[in-house]
């Protein structure tokens, strides 16, 4: 089986597996886990920001963040309308935090133009919210895994201090940013006043993300952990995988890239694939069929899986991600798959009547998970 | 002075003056106010609905309406991004309720396109929010008091009804939308699960607003009434002059709407002057100084004010609403003394310093209030 | 029929249907109403704060009020367990604005003792809240209109100025304290942060309250109202009657405390009753009927209000308050009347199949209110 | 060190390391994980419900499980005033779900006494929040690990039913409960509708709870869970020692309460102590301090430290808590280093400027964490 469908299901290295089982721990209720300790100030330092927390998922990550920054009722945030925040994270700060979000036009790659920010600050009256905060989303996963330039996140940085917004950054991907880039992740981060990361995805952690920011933001954050019940007691065993996820997994992610970029270009040779690869920009790879193709993107995904290859459906067309536990070799034998069942008469596919996963979730079809996050 | 800021200026008539002091009226906390009754029984009657509750104001109504609808945590509701409830309401919905918004965009006639609403219908999976209500405004404010055509409800009503989702109509401005299409209100409300609509406004009324539905809707709505502070007393001293509202002031509505297309045109016919005339179907005429006028549109609502004519600043540009405290001759005076004004060498105009209401708050400038809702 | 429900059944007096009539209103959401400016300059001066806001109910002011000082997510209210706010406002701090209600017991006299509201301040720790309000009530409803003693109103605030504990005085029969102390209302509300009192109940308005405190906090609720939904436009129409209860309305109230006083003497020389004269100070008068009466406190009330005297079952017991549309000698008579029933033989009592009130709502049995507030 | 704080620093045992190491894991937030669904399978059954999931917290476990039941707005559910949820989840319900918490007193033997249970139930009526759910606590953390009898909850459940209310129960420790009254842990969850318990704490695992329930409550939980940010990818290597919690660790229970035992005994024969043993039930030993005693609480629990005995500040006096990381020997030694510090003479004891814990936490003092729950 190669497992495209998402960089989250990559499992624990071998050395992580013995990190785990060697963590030296505490309750980190108590504050008493060195090893979190060790994980969140070098999470601080790789990113440039004061103070770091471990949180158990980017969910937690980007609500107790927007819940800090937006920590008086009666706020409101800018959050692009593709962006996770919006679109996977089930309107938590909203239904939770009582936040109102406030969307603006998402461009392809991933930015938000100015000229819709400043169309969504709220004046200072009665009839509206206060304008708290502005999200953004960098590498943009519902964009295809683009990558936000630094020319326009220094622009978006200008207009926020101009306004006296902070800026949060959904960084779940921003490690492949960085690299995309060629430059230190610090040199995206440095523009933002909070960043919230995943050691999962493509560093390879079993659990967890990171939320770094001003030292009195991330106190906010704790706080929210707490009361969101994000604060967990030996979490020394998530924290020893994730440092390595810092130290040695982010060194690794341009082969991902490589094998995505591999299986674009081989994608856009086939007449029947609609597939803009400008913006591939680094571990996901987002396509269409034509309607030349021989079947719709439901049963090829369908017929796929039968083949041992596993995409899922997104934005109506199919969406491919690399990560650690897919090999370069996995990727172009993936490539060749899919070439195959567009190559082939359509008289020829047999459809499998349910195809399900190992665990009996359908990926297509009404029974099946219709939203693939993250 | 001409004061065509908007409708809910009008002052009470003095038969609803008489009304109001001669009400008969009990606690309606404990439902003793026969009055309140009457009004709740007549208005549910008029736009043809089971039941029917006064509210204090139109954005209670429809706070509680989309609350009432939105009963469950985690419920999203769907509305124009141009839409009163998400522009000047605050957020209630999502600050107060936990309810999120999801804004799709608003076309320039005030439709919410099908197309838009099916992106926006959330997946039933773990990630998202569960779509619970699509909110339509008719007229629509923000986009020149236009109204929508029964085709497209009638669409809208048939897309709902196949999901599964009611519909709640912002009606603030409802009646002036059945005259203007010629028809009995019901032909509008029957389209729709709910609707709020304002005495207050081109009808008249000093104070409050009617959300009208089925009754174990109404019920809800009356239980948050109380909740946020809406259970009032003697309340009928509101019903008695809001019977007024329906009964007689329904009625002469058409007026308002000749008058204002009697400015629309006269606006129109002025070249420093850009006007979509097309979309002038009620009592609101919404309009732009062009590059050539010799001013712009903060110092030309500035200079009228100074000649007593009232209008606002309106999404760029400028609005002026006319109403039963406004004349067709004074509407005529008031064309007359724009076109002067637009018509006069730039460096004949003299602007002032500050230039304020009566009760000393600018109608522009930074001390000015920056929205004017409905 | 004598209706000792409530003082807030008061209907407005000929002099308010007047003022109401010949009130000089304007759209108050624009701030132009100035009947509504001079209620607001009014109360503010009458309690000693520097500014004042009217709001449509005691709900209204409570909540606003609440939300006003608990402006920061994670902020929990101490109020006491036989509060209004806590009893019957539908938990709306709670609700609609995540705010937590911390209650402590409340002494028989209405007094939440200093002890225990020591033991109700929470930690600064990630396990709890962070404790940001006190709230008191005087008049004090359900300890039977009892007043707090200067002497314990100091020592709270005291106790909370040490804390740096902002106090809120849920005073919607303060000036009915005011009366019973013999004291300016002042030597009251000078001792709290904030204070919301009622013009309707036994001031004898139609409608609505005030809230009174500091220039930033009336801001907030300023915005608040908005949210809510308490925004109206020509208020100066309910404004001209609060005027009234402010300046004529404030100096009867004793006439109420007397007939409170006679009908709780009276009812205290029964030997069916039992009744706390020592904690009937001000209008209200709560009692129970001892075993030996000859039907029951349901039964009781049924038979009252079939001979015209209308009373509410109220903790157990039962409840009547005098007010401006009861005379002394409606007061004299429903005494008269109560004790005729009591020394009648119970097998000549005939009970009511079902009574109810002229709206068609039974007052008691399964399908009566069963709750009772202010 | 004897680290006798909480049992929430127990740290895993070798055999969970392994397990850990070698868990065989998926993504589960896309179901994938077969090892968390071993887990959850186990935890159902043991605890004899419809299903089970995992959960990052108690804390969590608690929030999304009394968000389930209350899913209407406006509900209410009613706690404990000494209960974890009430006095250490930072009123995460109220804060985060806005669902109101009655609380009522606490008996000190960790019951509800259904006469205080009958006058928290709200009337139907709109000046009250609706009561949803009941929560109780077994074992009772801060009435000292005590056990609610069987018969209790029968009878608490018989009356819930009655009223068609649910019971959750906060069981973070209900298998030291289900030991210390000899029965299987069913006996005790066979009596409410859901219940949360801790792998960790007694159990020993690192991190992670369990919510169990009927299916369509499960669903809810699960949702919520996502929405809360609970949601983990490769969980199994959570779960792998949480299995071991459960077959393994739940049978070594009765050592740490035969621990508590002697320890409690040995304490009682102390003049300077105060402690009720008849509430020793089970690894929690609460006691106070005589007058008689050479030292106050505060300092006694620093001198401890010093001498390597770590316990905490709890409800004005101390608290000890048994677990598999303290051996019989060290309570013993424990025990022999407490007696001695209380028969110095006060004037040989040498109070240490501050006392940290390893991480730099004072435990007491105002930098001190002054909150410890669970």
């Amino acid at each position: 089986m190669i497992d495209l469908r998402s960089d989250t299901v990559t499992k624990p290295t071998p050395a992580m597996r013995k990190a785990m089982a060697e963590a030296e721990v505490g309750d980190d209720v108590w504050g008493d886990d060195p090893t979190v300790h060790r994980l969140q100030e070098l999470a601080a330092a790789v990113v440039g920001k004061e103070a770091a927390i471990f949180v158990p998922s980017g969910t937690m990550g980007n609500l107790s963040a927007v819940l800090a920054h937006c920590h008086e009722r009666g706020s409101e945030v800018i959050v692009g309308d593709e962006s996770h925040i919006f679109q996977y994270e089930a309107d938590g700060v909203s239904v939770l935090g009582g936040v109102g979000m406030h969307t603006v036009p998402t461009a392809d790659n991933g930015e938000l133009p100015l000229a819709a920010l400043n169309k969504a600050v709220r004046a200072d009256d009665q009839h509206c919210p206060r304008t708290s905060l502005v999200c953004i989303e960098n590498t943009h996963n519902r964009c295809g895994g683009c990558v936000l330039s630094l020319e326009y996140m220094q622009s978006l940085k200008t207009w926020a201090d101009d306004l006296g917004l902070p800026i949060h950054l959904d960084g779940a991907r921003v490690f492949n940013a960085a690299v995309a880039l060629g430059v230190d992740v610090k040199a995206i981060t440095g523009l933002v006043t909070s960043v919230q990361f995943c050691l999962s995805k493509g560093l390879g952690a079993p659990v967890g993300s990171i939320v770094a920011g001003p030292k009195p933001f991330i106190h906010r954050v704790h706080r929210l952990r707490k009361m969101l019940g994000g604060g967990m007691r030996q979490v020394g065993v998530l924290a020893a995988p994730g440092l390595l996820s810092l130290t040695d997994m982010t060194k690794r992610l341009q082969q991902d890239h490589d094998n995505a970029w591999v299986l674009a270009k081989g994608l856009a040779a086939c007449p029947h694939i609609d597939i803009r690869t400008d913006l591939v920009h680094t571990n996901i790879v987002c396509f269409d069929l034509r309607k030349s193709a021989p079947l719709s993107a439901k049963d090829f995904i369908l017929v796929l899986q039968q083949r041992d290859v596993y995409v899922i459906p997104f934005r109506g067309g199919i969406r491919a991600v690399t990560h650690y536990d897919v090999t370069s070799k996995q990727c172009q034998k993936a490539l060749e798959v899919i070439l195959a069942v567009l190559n082939e008469p359509s008289q020829h596919i047999k459809l499998p009547g349910k195809c399900a996963m190992g665990n009996g979730t359908p990926l297509v079809g009404p029974e099946a998970p219709t939203v693939n996050g993250y």
